[in-house]
């Protein structure tokens, strides 16, 4: 159920039986040589819109935007600042709260947007907390989970992977890509990069990270992706995700 | 040529023939009881990926959320307020600048982003004529196209649907999205309406707007909305704007 | 009726038969070799005026200072930023709806105010729709009019400039400044520039505009700037502006 | 010389011999039952401009709305929230220091606005100082100057008034707002007012200040105001504010 | 009575009592060759917490950064921006009032954060005057307190420094230190610095205060500091604030 | 080395050495019947002072409100929302990297900052990443370091207190304090409190906090702290956190 191709009669009807909401949030920065600008909101997306349709759940548009500020050394990266990212986070809940949705799952596809949308959350709920606006409306709760959260999914990552997973442009993420669009995979899909495991390291700021990172990978060789496991990393994400929700949703 | 599934070399290949980047921009709200919330976002999307392939021109991911709050009593409809936006597009465009690009072609899908956008341009703009950054950066300019902008796709709309056109929910941009998304557009699709043709009237808040237009809709009546009207109006706005992006890359 | 020149239990009288107020904005920027820099300010700021006595309406302060980035290469052309504009628009609403005002009608003198102005009447409604804060107060409505916005003041314009009328530093704003500021006008007025015509085009940043629009002028001859001519236009904007402002405080 | 009056090539010559400039700075709020809303701004607004005559001063357009939160249990009163008035005096400066202006120099009319302004000011050098953006530009200078500021107006005011004197809505700026606006003055003023003397005390928000001083005014009669007093206290002000606007302009 | 060293219910109990609060606030930067960076703050520390012994009076943590963007010339000083005090300001008080403080006493101990504390009150009585959120919350009132702040204090450092106290980094301060960190104090303590007395003048941006003012001292000889002084002063101060704290928290 | 305690040259000095600082972080909030408010702020300020002395590194004042915003239900508790919290964090290194700083080492006592340090750092880096402002000025490297973080920690928590040690309140944390604070831990300690384990889950905003968590503990028993088990903490934070400082200052 992606709320963009529904009524909002349809939404209203939905609201009857459930104030529960998916917003996949993503990225649109440089993953290395074979990996797709938009990966970190690609995956969320594509694992959103199949819970959404299995267990009838409402999906907002993918927030396909981040906080990438340390990939801006790469072409094609785009950053929201840490503060602009708050503000919509901010202004999406207060909007849809407004319709009685109090239960927002932002399913996340980007380790760098975790701190700011953790701090986004603290000032929603900060204003009912000092008591500014939020006596007025109804309380509200909100919860990210990575899609890649599942022991399952680690799993299946360490057996195909092992070290060459690394931290950023994964084999993981690449695969899931390449599952959901095979054939710009194949555009882009190379047999080897130099050097075939990427440098790890800290981050810093861009022109620190493009020193540190050659090409933009971070501990990982991605040549190892594939559709097929793609598709494993999926399934097992649909199905660890969905029971999250599911919790948050019913939690006490 | 979309920017989530290219690599950053790719793009950095791209950098060198063009410095031009087309950035679709919509809303998410309600269009009626007949016409899907994300009406705005797809209709640019679904152009702006024509234009795109057929122009070999870099399409960034759509900014789906604009500012919708007299939307905001009707379930569903999500607003940035115009402040985040105008931080959401500054962030985008600093970001795109740093890498080379220098003309950035907003396709709107939404009357209503139209004043908050060229705010944003003069946001921006007003940071290199105050001279506080915009000295170290290379000069940027910014356009807001509307995919329903041309003589063309004017005439259509009044020959198949003259006074029923209206201005919001209107039957050419439903028959677009119907065009883009047939079977949901089957789902919601219905006879008739009550009354047919909607009442005009002028936009002030959430509450005085759902006061005014009791189901959505501003002087239109999108039962007439058909997934073949829907492909004419596209042709005739891939033709079109594509003609205005290219007018904007090559002016002086 | 100036509200400068009011007391308060002058305001609160007034309130007991009307709701509405004009707010006079323009803005301090290059009006062209012949033109005075604060052509913006001074035109609604004398409609208004006049308006005030004749229909017995309180003006506020104007507000001299606008949206003019395009304009900072020129000496003494001033700027807010639309984000610094947005919350001056935003504070003076809401300090005049505490009094029991809700019919804000911003008689305009410059173009460049027009997108920022209408964010910010969003911002404003947004906090109302969104239910942030608005709950506790009574519904507003605000409301941008040009002074130069009827028929009858663009008939003069055309009958006696043509072609020369332009878009900025135009005759037609300049002969109205001259109408209310004869001496000054006879102290800048020259009989020819060179070109007598100015070239037209695009806006962007202040070091674009400045290499586009050598002297400041767009597309415009206000040489041809007489008093005559002013006073003409002021009193068919005196008459259109009157009357939109009566439509507006007596909508539904 | 009033900046609003003159051309840009006027300013451009201007500033071959000058680089300072007067703003004047005022409020719109209640001054009790016979002062005007707009005497704060009025006040430094008739100085600055018989100043800038006198001694061939650029004088900015008035900034006729300031601080004056504590007011608005008056109708008619409006303020800009101190955040709001900082970001309204950086822009100002930051716009004419790019055309070569460096020492601003803001005459007030409203005890509320001096300490926002003053923060106004470290917000300014803060930018430089932090080195963000400051090394790029020229170092300016920004100072406040009361208009009421010197022991011969305070001798005016005594001599004439004494204790009755008060706070706010005094007989000293009421009677100067006469002279200027005689007619208005004449409207307004009353033979007594009760208490002749109103009471004194501390100012919080606008509830409180409504409940100490019921009708506006603070420890002052300004039934005593005259216009020959208000045309001494202008000349007065005329000759030590211009004193101090040289002693600024050529101070090391 | 420390906050940091109570518990929430002796918090809870403290209230039933007294709804008054003291909030040292101070900043660290340079104060001439042998005054602490800390000076600023550990004086209305060392005040306030002695007050809060003796009169059973909760005090705040000390806000130890203040405004000192003209400080930053000198290795060591750090400022917040005006706005960003504001917003501190704004939190810490919005924070307490939800437990039911409602007076809020700031102990200050450095000049250049008064005009942006004043600005900070007037942000907060703001939102209640606007009637944006205030009228859920109880009213507030806010007191700005310096330490040195007192004919009897004034004595003491007339007595003993005369002309040689001057404005920054003087004597008095330094003599306070030197009590409350005697160690320290002799450490850095020297018998004379060149010129004995150092230079008045105004004061704007880092590297202007830096040029006027080669060691960081304003007008001041702190060779005459001495830790006996300092007790002097400690004890005066004690007493007066003391005194303003019990008449802030009874008066009507 | 306290900066507090330097005088300018001492911090001129060290920068010859070094271009590393402490800055401890913490927060103001109720830590249940037995821990006091200030336990976040006080326990990395010991910690830091400790380092600082034996390590000879600079330790900047401690910024003792942090973000708590769900610990308002409990009276005393202060937070900053996470947007303030980001522009004091941005200040503070702005600030110090003008004098040559650049190794940033925030020594941190709460859980509840960690997200928005970690966007504050990220909103530093973008402005040097956009290429806005950071081009002018040197790379700087944050670190955000919590006291508890290591093993011998751990162990010792682990040891003392098992499955009672939580997540707020713990008896570790309690008992560090006690250690720094002898006398005011013996006037809250208690014998045992009920539950004697509080219970877990998960943090929302204020009211929600309150209402799962009756006395502020989550999943902890404090009374089973003690000064003995604090000091052990104590010196094996002081020896693990100068561990890591010196990684983070030697890192390539």
């Amino acid at each position: 159920m992606r709320l963009q191709l529904r009524t909002w009669p349809e939404v209203e009807d939905y609201l009857k039986n459930s104030a529960g909401i998916i917003i996949p949030i993503g990225s649109t920065e440089q993953h290395g040589p074979t990996g797709f600008i938009g990966t970190d909101a690609l995956c969320p997306e594509l694992v959103a819109t199949e819970i959404g349709q299995r267990q009838n759940v409402m999906v907002a548009p993918t927030l396909s935007i981040g906080m990438a500020q340390h990939h801006l050394g790469f072409s094609g990266s785009i950053t929201l600042r840490p503060t602009t990212l708050i503000s919509v986070v901010c202004d999406v809940v207060n909007s849809l709260r407004r319709h009685g949705f109090n239960r927002f799952f932002f399913l996340n596809g980007h380790g760098g947007n975790i701190a700011t949308c953790e701090a986004a959350f603290s000032e929603i709920y900060a204003e009912s907390s000092l008591g500014i606006a939020g006596q007025n409306q109804p309380s509200v709760r909100c919860h990210l989970e990575n899609w890649w959260n599942s022991e399952a999914i680690k799993e299946i990552s360490k057996r195909e992977y092992g070290d060459a997973e690394g931290s950023h442009a994964t084999p993981s993420e690449v695969s899931l890509t390449y599952f959901g669009y095979p054939e710009d995979g194949a555009r882009v899909k190379r047999d080897e990069l130099t050097p075939p495991v990427a440098p790890g390291g800290p981050i810093y700021d861009a022109t620190d990270f493009r020193r540190r990172f050659a090409d933009g990978r971070m501990g990982s060789d991605p040549t190892l992706s594939t559709p097929e496991v793609g598709q494993e990393l999926f399934e097992a994400s649909v199905r660890s995700v969905g029971q999250a929700y599911e919790n948050f949703i019913t939690a006490e």
